[in-house]
């Protein structure tokens, strides 16, 4: 953690000297959180308890107060939990979702666990335009549409709503959408690999009904997926929205300087 | 939007016929709000003014209850207000960042304007061991610590922390941080390009000071991004915990199915 060595700039927002040091304090906290939560997050605490606070603060050059209001951020996140006589626990799994390759969550999650879906909704509908649009069929035309709650091992992970060309969408109305990924029954139907996706990530906080849906508090912070689909050989044939639950996903992947 | 069509499955929530109107209407609302806020944050509606609501509705194929529920929605995440006698207006703007190439902040929006950085922090520190690991250095070795608000235009986006060895952090010390991307110091410093850098992203609630840095409210949903940078030569140089406001940052890239 800084030192005295480091110029900090007090900025606008801290006139005093007491507001100064609060915010130093808080810079600190944020600093040394985040260094916990990728250790917490890549299973740096292989037995699932956090050392000691008067262990941890050597090792990340904090003192024992930012350790304390560090381990705050991430209680607070949900990450990890104090259970008296034992410390602090980890309490919360994030699975990670690949942005190195196209792949459904059922095959993303395989080593993790079981996905089930459960179908909240699925047939035809008109495709309202720009939905049309971007499948490049005509506006007005059907296209299935489906909405799944998503689960590894029972816990709610994602919300995913999806729209499909009615021609490979009409057999899937019959296919075992509730144990397997679109991405599989597409190929299986279209006869043809998947080839590419466009995706577009944001950061969203959850309305009320989307939160109750996927069992978060109202206003948890969701990752937000919007991706459209093609066949190898071109064609977009699948566009979702997919909301994941930002406390138990994260999106990793490995990004060059040249292309 | 669904109609009569549709299996629709009421779940274990909806357990009287006016829960599981209320859970259609919602599910309804969000699925518009979806395919508006694409529309939204691609320029869509080109002079910033939302069609009337009564146009709305047969494009989307939703009942006028429905666009008013979706706008609603779009309207508490802060993408559009209700201006008296103009109509819904488009008041966030999101800038893409993009996941197919690695590129510094600046570089990447500069189309969108320009970024400014308010260097909060800078100075050497003694590594915290999960740094030094992962820096390859030795555990308590210097490294540069830089911590800066970047804004667009004045706009705040982003909070950055960042880890850089010492040998190459001390020229940084002089350089002109607030108007340079780290990633352009670096490959001046270094005198080769950037190569390649492993990153996660997360969406995740900020907690009260971080939103207070990046003047959004209590708990706003940020995108996390952890990056560590490498040389062309594979030499970690660059490691970096970045809070993207939400609602000012989409990260977009393709992938493909087969590597």
């Amino acid at each position: 953690m800084p030192t005295e060595r480091v110029r900090e700039h007090a900025g606008p927002g801290a006139t005093t000297v007491a507001a100064h040091r609060r915010r130093l304090r808080a810079d600190r906290a944020r600093q040394l959180a985040d260094l916990l939560r990728h250790q917490v997050l890549t299973g740096g605490f292989p037995d699932g308890t956090l050392p000691h606070e008067a262990a941890l603060g050597p090792d990340y050059r904090a003192s024992r107060n930012t350790v304390r209001q560090a381990l705050d951020l991430l209680r607070a996140e949900g990450l990890v939990e104090r259970l008296p006589g034992v410390g602090t626990v980890v309490v919360a799994q994030k699975y990670p979702h690949g942005l190195d390759r196209l792949m459904g969550l059922a095959e993303t999650l395989r080593e993790h666990g079981q996905v089930t879906n459960e179908v909240r909704t699925v047939g035809p509908v008109a495709a309202p335009t720009p939905v049309a649009d971007r499948l490049r069929i005509a506006p007005g035309a059907d296209v299935l549409y489906i909405e799944r709650l998503r689960r590894l091992d029972g816990l709610p992970l994602s919300l995913d709503l999806t729209y499909i060309p009615l021609d490979l969408g009409t057999a899937l109305l019959g296919a075992d959408l509730e144990n397997t990924d679109v991405f599989r029954l597409l190929e299986a139907v279209a006869g043809q690999p998947l080839g590419h996706a466009e995706i577009t990530l944001e950061a969203v906080n959850s309305d009320a009904h989307s939160a109750a849906v996927l069992q978060a508090p109202r206003g948890a912070a969701v990752l937000m997926l919007e991706r459209l689909t093609h066949l190898a050989d071109g064609r977009p044939v699948d566009l979702e929205f997919i909301r994941f639950r930002g406390d138990r996903i994260t999106m990793s992947g490995r990004l060059r300087r040249a292309l």
